[in-house]
């Protein structure tokens, strides 16, 4: 146990044993084991987008084993999928990959929007399916953001009394924000501090930009003179919005892009102060050895 | 126990016992035992279209006890009913054909433009009636979607552990999608896809055309030159959209349709790796005996 | 018991012991006792149409005890009405006629498109009341209908379980329907087997006309020419869609009507093969004496 | 233990002793003990209309310990306020004056055409506060009414289980009837049978006036000539209307009123056959020793 | 134990031992122990506003230990926090200032006109962190007001049942008022007035101006010429509406404001017979030495 898991631990002091024993397990584990770092590879596109535009690239990718042995390839801290992904690989691959249960997921059939994340999973099955964690997206600026502040209230209280870890997704989304505002700055500071106050082990929230969304927080960010230019001065404010740091905080980089740029902005996160990545469509979505490639010259910055 | 269902079971590895045997239960039963495919007889239609129109024209088939002779003499692999049709018989037919309890019910006489299918029979119900599965349509597209997403999950967990297998019939409807678009070929991938991860252990889907419906999913499709010519290819896609194939997905064919084009269809689904055939009106709309003869001429292709 | 009695119970094949007690004291009891034939007295008017609409016409009728009496002193097979009714009476007459606990209720205050009957009653009323049943309206075409299919579908199970019967009024009624649509053939058909397929032991539905409502079932209606031109055809009709025959179905008349088309209609049930009568304004809207000798006008029909 | 009082409590039949031991407690308590007659003081109004309107005329009012003396001093059967109310004064004076927990509420800082009173006690504080009964307010002719039904439904099981008194306040309103039709005849003998059938013990209803709100009624009264001239007939068609006078009916009269016409409705109530009074604001808006000399003198006619 | 801490103990006579040993907590904890007097430190505005408008005026506030120290040092009564905040802190600080866990919370990324505020934390939260309180927040005169009143009516039975306190935030908001109707002084003393009859122990309101909302108010605040002209009127006239004092009223403040009109509010507060402050932005967002001086002054006048 190196000092700075056993730092990293120490912040989640309300939390009972076995929370804490799954939080160091996805610490412990993996190519950034004992670094406090994550690079966590995320595959739940397939209910989100559909199969073919998350698998057709690449359609090893179709078969749920694929992702499992992608994430123990590369040596990231987790691999995390819904309740199918999870369910058609878990007893193969019991024990080689910390596990994350997505518990909600929402497709992209509907035209909606204020859209709302659906529960397609339980705490139960994250039990019975040997998973470390829970994980769960939340819309903020959604008209139905209420409900699923509920939802995972409910499955959060379950999970931590099992001793399951929280990992909440959240996306600012709905007819409130512009488009341009789902990755304003402002916004994406507040939406980490949504998760945070709903009790998230670890938040995952979107690089935002230097956009300013909401009129009363512009007027702060302009009088405080909050430092806002660049990506890392924008992963630092995230990281303090979530507590001051006293809260894993993962970015998500979104659709494809150029590696170089990935490799930029994982420098920026850990210059940010940033705990690392999840990346899905930019590892699934080409050859596994170049997947791999990539993630481990990410992982390189991040034990830099 | 032939190599091809202990491979097929193998795949449902994070399943209890109980929901094994209950899959094993219906791959062994009937006249495609052991060959990994399925011919199945569905009757909902009385409650999803009303009894003239269902059993009219073949009024045999307003009686219960028919369809429950008609899966036995045909030598399906299971019959699938709402609450009342199985009530109405499992005695007299106990332990001779394999049942499906449908879960949930549409009625026609509303026009809903996003319609949602409602719960009309319960696990205990599918256990108390000696029951293998338990079946759940769902309509991804329809704005009611995610409430049949959260009954089905709920229904599942309970149903697993308790044993029993889960069926979907995942059909495309609602207000977001065309009328050609509810069976079109990125739609019904996508939907067979969403089934899965809800935790599927057999999806019924739709045929496909070669229609593509969204535009993000055609843009894919055609980068990707994803062969969707012909109807096998078109199944191959749908079946490797199923977790590329460690799901049993089954085809529907509809409405009533000449023999040799459901033949053809047949041949199509067997090509394409497909695990055979749900059908209804096309079998219990005529005379038992021709239907006997269709299905076995069905059977027939599954096993060559 | 009479083979008649015994055969009706046999449809009922995957029922507990119970549940066929209780109908076994329906088919037994009063004037009608071992024909396989009903005469059942409903009094939910007060709660539907309110007090003076349903009792000023015969004043003694304000006392629930009245009810009672009525169907005690005419040889009902039960009595059916809400919880107030029942409450008030079922001490003093504890085993003087079987008794169904009306569930949900429907008031006229309200001027809805699509209605719904809400629960003012439970199982747990019904089993400390002393009933046989319980009963349930659903207004199949009301947009509001899931509600009901669900509500009943939970109390259904509670019921039997419990060994009670479950007693199922169809009542189309909704937007989506035309006045006429509300007592169409193809609509009463479709509204009988819906309450069947729901697990319903018995159905009530309101005699048909010969209108038929909906293009799609018209089509077939007049292809298979499906006899409906007389009353008595109409009933054999809906008697077959709810199971062939195989689950009792009994008619209701409506508003009060002239004795002469009373005696007409019982004729058409028995010679339809209807399961009998259940009558409530035409009933305790006149004098006793005269109410009793026109039930036992109408159970001569019947025992004919 | 009086004749009369044996005879009312002869009428609830189908409870419990504990229920008819919380009526007789009622029937048995203060200067009306043992006539079978009611005054019952309500204060809610501090939650329905604001304390100011509530307590300003007579500032002693703001104090919960007030009204239980107010109460006490008078000789009331009983006294029904909400959470708040009875909490603050329930030890000082337990055991002095039966007491009726108001379990749901509405506020006036809403403007709603369909208004719903939504829960706010529960039968759990009814007990542990030594309460009698439950109070809880329906509005028939609401959109939301049916969600009062059944939630009162659920409420009066679990009362009547624990031996507790329902006491219902039926109030017709909403976007279904016009202001006058509030307190139209035909409306509030409607409301008194929604009450009793619900299954209420003691039925709360505002006095009547001659209006005849809806036309299907309305054409009831005229052919049959039902007597609704004087404020006594209409009194006696709305006791009839509860069954037939087998539930205790009382009536409450309303904004404050001159005393004169105060003392003429008492007499009318007693005249036609009612149970008595519940008065609120015409009780607790003045000094409490004319308030007392008040409600002796309705005490004084409903003993005559 | 003071004299005065046990005259307001004796108000909450209808509560267990446990709910009266934690408001003895906070009445015995701090500068003020021990008067009566209260002055309580809430952080819930990085979930209400976003953490850059909280904190970034005093950059420390992000980390929740600064709220937990702050609050010590000033010797606050207790502080308030939602889930988040309160499991950062509460094992690093255990028992050296009460905690009220806030159990809903609303964020501002929505706009909504009728607001709710959705549950965050539990029951079972507050126990396991070592509250001495659960805090709520509702909106009267929001359309969704009723949904509040029912979720803290929940969750107030269940913390009373477990000792602990109830501390309510009424803030009246929502399309029916105007803006300036949110602090008036009618809608304030009905807003007391609802949290009181909801069962709150502590009720939090903000300081009232003198404009009067509601029509049907302003005539009997005009014709009882109910003084509200200076503040410290207007803060009996709210202490009047909760019990006529006998439930806990404190005030906020709102927004930043000068420390010299904070001292005036102090003041008015304590000679209208308020209970003391909750003061949040005024106190975290300046340097800490400046809040606990500031908190220090304030807290001697109510001293004084």
């Amino acid at each position: 146990m190196t000092p700075r898991v056993k730092e990293i631990l120490s912040w989640y002091e309300s939390d009972n044993p076995g929370v804490r024993t799954n939080l160091a397990r996805m610490l412990n584990h993996g190519t950034l084991a004992g670094t406090g770092r994550f690079v966590i590879l995320p595959v739940d596109q397939g209910f989100e987008h559909g199969p073919a535009r998350s698998f057709a690239p690449n359609p090893p990718g179709y078969d749920p084993h694929y992702h499992f042995q992608l994430a123990i390839d590369a040596g990231c801290n987790a691999y995390a999928a819904p309740l199918g992904f999870i369910e058609a690989g878990a007893a193969t691959f019991a024990g080689e990959v910390p596990l994350i249960l997505k518990l909600n997921s929402h497709e992209s059939l509907l035209s909606d929007k204020d859209p709302i994340s659906v529960q397609t999973g339980s705490v139960n099955d994250a039990l019975r399916l040997g998973c470390c964690a829970i994980g769960y997206t939340i819309y903020p600026g959604s008209n139905l953001a209420g409900e699923m502040y509920e939802q995972i209230r409910d499955l959060a209280e379950e999970a931590k009394a099992a001793g399951l870890a929280v990992v909440i997704w959240s996306y600012p989304r709905g007819s409130s924000l512009s488009k341009d505002g789902e990755t304003a700055m402002d916004v994406a500071a507040y939406a980490a501090q949504i998760a945070a106050q709903l009790g998230a082990h670890i938040i995952k929230v979107k690089l935002p930009t230097a956009h300013l969304e909401q009129d009363a927080a512009r007027k702060v960010y302009e009088k405080e003179k909050i430092p806002v230019g660049t990506l890392s001065e924008r992963v630092r404010h995230v990281v303090q919005s979530a507590f001051a740091g006293r809260r894993i905080v993962i970015f998500s980089g979104g659709a494809k892009t150029a590696d170089a740029e990935l490799l930029e902005q994982a420098k920026a996160i850990r210059d940010g102060g940033g705990f690392g990545s999840i990346m899905g469509r930019n590892a699934f979505q080409r050859p596994k050895a170049d997947a791999v490639k990539l993630l481990h010259s990410i992982m390189d910055i991040y034990k830099s």
